[in-house]
């Protein structure tokens, strides 16, 4: 496997970072996690947005500007021969003296791994768990993907623990946030529904995905504060995440779900979008 | 500079991790910072315990005991020649394939390295702010310390754009949590307030030296809810942490507190428990 690190490409040995970066000692970096099919990254410009507004926010330095990203993310792709995989960039603060002041930081680090994507030929159907970890709520951080990810550890830790696939996450006011590296739908009276960007989700590239999809297929979806009893009553329910794209949600905490056929009409326009891309 | 490194003693240049090491990915991992002085670590043990909290909490494999670890630690300060310093501790859970879940990780990263501590010859007395990033209260994470330290990173940034030499964090419902590196108390009617632990702030090691001294000088000092106007109506503020034992606060948000005479008196008792450790 060939790393790309810092304009360089490593073998997988050769990829290292200072242990005195500060990705390493505080999770001060962002990363993003890329479906690639057909030798492309899926939704680049997307991701590269994100990715930028929490370069603003956190004040970080990239020495490369998207396009040349772009570039050497293909020829990543090219030299590991991996046409369809889930590509990984990161980028670190980088170093300072000790201490949480980000004054005067040198030499970030930007690294982009590939690693193998699941094969799918039909729509997964997990079941899920409610976390008992907890995330703030109007979290300025939560608009971007932090490498500060315990709680989602943790919380995936419940999930294999009870046997799951996935666990979502509440605020700290008991209202739904997302999954652990989902974000989270589900469907009332043919209308959708999701929890409001400032409940703790993240702006998922695969929610816009499919945010988008609604537009075109005509059907409602609105942004609600809802707590977890909502989507045991909903008609049926899924996740959106890069790796995956739709899962159907089979049951929450051993609670069987709704399974609308809505769910799979979208699975399907994904799947469309995704080949046609 | 000699770095510890997974039981090796390594020149800085080769100190580094993998860029799969899940510390480097989502901040899975813990550190501890201690204050070294005349070649011995300082309050070892209960940084220890700490640290073991978190192992345990986290279930991350540390491959030295305690003792080992110490042993390693006092080589490093004597291969450096750095008597006086601070030593930082760090503990990853290692290597997994892509993805939050925990399972089957290998190769954790176990890394010393050591840092000039500050010269101290009086009370240093500090100007704060107050940050506008907020803590989770209750949070199970907050018992010990974690790689997730971007609210810090932020909040000293805020602290540093305000010419200010540390920032108070608040938790989510508006209680006084802690400093970004450092625990609060505040003085009222010779008695001494502390924010109580479930609002959100790590216990800790120079914290806890000062309720022993508490007891030993026959001080009041009780765990409290509160908010940052009770800061303003103390008789007197100062912080704890590691590096720098305990500081004064001389204002908050540019508002000057009171300067109570206690806070000098337990600054010299921390430094005479200091000299004759």
């Amino acid at each position: 496997m060939i790393v790309f690190l810092n304009g360089k490409f490593v073998p997988e040995s050769g990829a290292v970072v200072s242990v005195f970066d500060r990705g390493f000692l505080y999770g001060d970096a962002l990363f993003e996690g890329l479906l690639v099919t057909r030798g492309r990254p899926f939704r680049w410009h997307e991701h590269m947005e994100r990715l930028q507004r929490g370069v603003d926010f956190l004040k970080l330095t990239v020495p490369f500007s998207s396009a040349e990203l772009l570039r050497h993310a293909l020829r990543l792709v090219e030299q590991n021969k991996m046409p369809e995989c889930i590509l990984r960039l990161s980028i670190t603060r980088g170093i300072t003296e000790r201490g949480y002041s980000p004054k005067n930081a040198t030499r970030p680090a930007v690294v982009m791994t590939l690693h193998p994507s699941p094969v799918i030929d039909k729509m997964p159907c997990w079941r899920v768990v409610t976390s008992s970890f907890r995330l703030l709520g109007n979290d300025p951080l939560a608009d971007f993907k932090t490498a500060n990810k315990l709680p989602q550890v943790m919380a995936r830790a419940e999930a294999d623990a009870a046997g799951a696939q996935e666990a979502i996450l509440l605020n700290h006011q008991g209202r739904l946030a997302e999954g652990t590296t989902s974000n989270l739908f589900w469907i009332k009276d043919k209308a959708l529904f999701t929890p409001a960007l400032p409940d703790g989700a993240l702006p998922g590239v695969t929610r816009g995905v499919v945010l988008d999809l609604c537009v075109k297929m005509n059907i409602k979806c609105k942004e609600r504060k809802a707590r977890p009893i909502e989507l045991l009553k909903a008609d049926g329910a899924f996740l959106t995440m890069t790796s995956m794209g739709i899962v159907a949600i089979e049951s929450l905490d051993g609670r069987k779900l709704g399974q609308s056929p809505l769910v799979k009409k979208l699975w399907s326009e994904y799947r469309s979008l995704l080949e046609t891309s």
